[in-house]
C-alpha cells in the first residue's frame, strides 16, 4: 500500500482578498478527486486552536505556528491541508514552508481599495474609523510573498478562473496527476456533472 | 480510490503510567503496517498547540479540546492519530470521543504507588513535597474511564503484551483487518523481521 503524497496549499492575503472563497472551492474540487482534504479557515482556527491570542506580531506568529504544526501533521499523514489565513508576516510563512516541506503558497494579490470596497464583515470600515487596532492593511502591515508558488489577481480573475489556475499549478508541481483529473472528469460524466 | 478509515487511539492515565511508551510502540507497529499514523505526545503538544496554558481544570479542558480538534482532522483525513495525554477529566475525554467519532480509549490502569516508584522525571517527588500544584494523582484529581475500550494493567503486563492486546482490540473493533496484519507479517519475512 503506497501512502498518498500529502501537501499543503496556503492562501495568504489581505482581509477580503478572497482566501476563504477560493479555499472552499479548492476543498470541494479536491474532495471530488477522492483526496483526503481538510480545510483550516481562520475563524475556526481562532476558535479551536488559538483562543485567547490577539493580533500583536507575537500572537500572530504563534497563531501561524500552530496552524503550521497541524498542517504538517496532515501533510505528513498523506492528506491535503488547505489553509486560509491572512498570515501577514513573511518570516512566519517561510517558517511554515520549512516545517511542512510540501507547501504551495498562493498569494491573493488584491488591491487594498478593492478589499475595502468588498468589506464583507464591515471590519475595514471600523478599522478606518480607528475602532480596530492591528487590522491588517489599515493599522498593521502585510508583507507580500516575494516568490509565491502562485499569484492570483483576485480583483481581475473570477474565482473559477483562479481555481483552474491553482489546479494547473498543482499538476505542474507534481501534487496532482492527469490520472487524478481524468478520474474526476469521468465521474462527472457518469453522474451528469452533478457530483 | 477508497479513502482509508481513520481512527484515534487515546491513551489516558496517571503520569508515569506508561502512556508514552505504549503510544510509541503502537506508532511503530502501525507504521510497519503501512498506515498513515501521527503521534501527539503531551510534551510536543504543550510546546506547539497549548503554550501558555496551565493546569487548572479550565486550562486542562482547553488543552484536551485542542488535541481533540487535531485528532479529529487527522481521523477525518483517513489517518490514525495516537494521543498520549493524562486527560484526567472524564467529561473532556467524552467530548473528544463525541467530536472524533472513531475513538478508541485505552486506559492505563496503574496504581499510584507504582507510578510514584517509577517517577521518570522526578515530578512526583516534587509534587509530594508540595512544589508542584495541580499535579495529577497528588494534588489534582484523575477520573478513570467508566467504560474504556481497553483497560491495560501496566504494572502487571509488559509493554509488548499490552501492545498485542491493543492491536487485537483494533482488529475486533474493525479498525485493522487480518489482511493488514498478514501484510506486515509477510514483509517481516522478506526483510528478515528487520523492517
Amino acid at each position: 500500500m503506497l501512502r498518498p503524497r500529502g501537501f499543503t496549499v496556503w492562501f495568504t492575503g489581505l482581509p477580503c482578498s478572497g482566501k476563504s472563497t477560493l479555499a472552499r472551492l479548492l476543498h470541494q474540487r479536491l474532495q471530488r478527486l477522492g483526496l483526503s482534504v481538510e480545510l483550516l479557515d481562520g475563524d475556526e482556527v481562532r476558535q479551536r486552536l488559538t483562543r485567547g491570542l490577539g493580533f500583536s506580531k507575537e500572537d500572530r506568529d504563534e497563531n501561524i505556528s500552530r496552524i503550521a504544526y497541524v498542517a504538517r501533521l496532515l501533510t505528513h499523514a498523506g492528506a491535503v491541508a488547505i489553509i486560509a489565513a491572512i498570515s501577514p508576516y513573511r518570516q512566519a510563512r517561510d517558517h511554515a514552508r520549512a516545517e511542512i516541506g510540501d507547501f504551495v503558497e498562493v498569494y491573493l494579490d488584491c488591491p487594498l481599495e478593492e478589499c475595502i470596497r468588498r468589506d464583507v464583515k464591515g471590519q475595514y470600515a471600523r478599522a478606518l474609523r480607528g475602532e480596530i487596532p492591528h487590522f491588517t492593511g489599515v493599522s498593521d502591515p502585510y508583507e507580500p510573498p516575494l516568490q509565491p508558488d502562485l499569484l492570483v489577481k483576485s480583483d481581475v480573475e473570477s474565482p473559477e478562473e483562479s481555481l483552474q489556475r491553482i489546479v494547473g499549478r498543482l499538476v505542474e508541481l507534481g501534487y496532482l496527476s492527469f490520472e487524478d483529473l481524468s478520474r474526476s472528469a469521468s465521474e462527472d460524466q457518469t453522474t451528469g456533472g452533478l457530483a
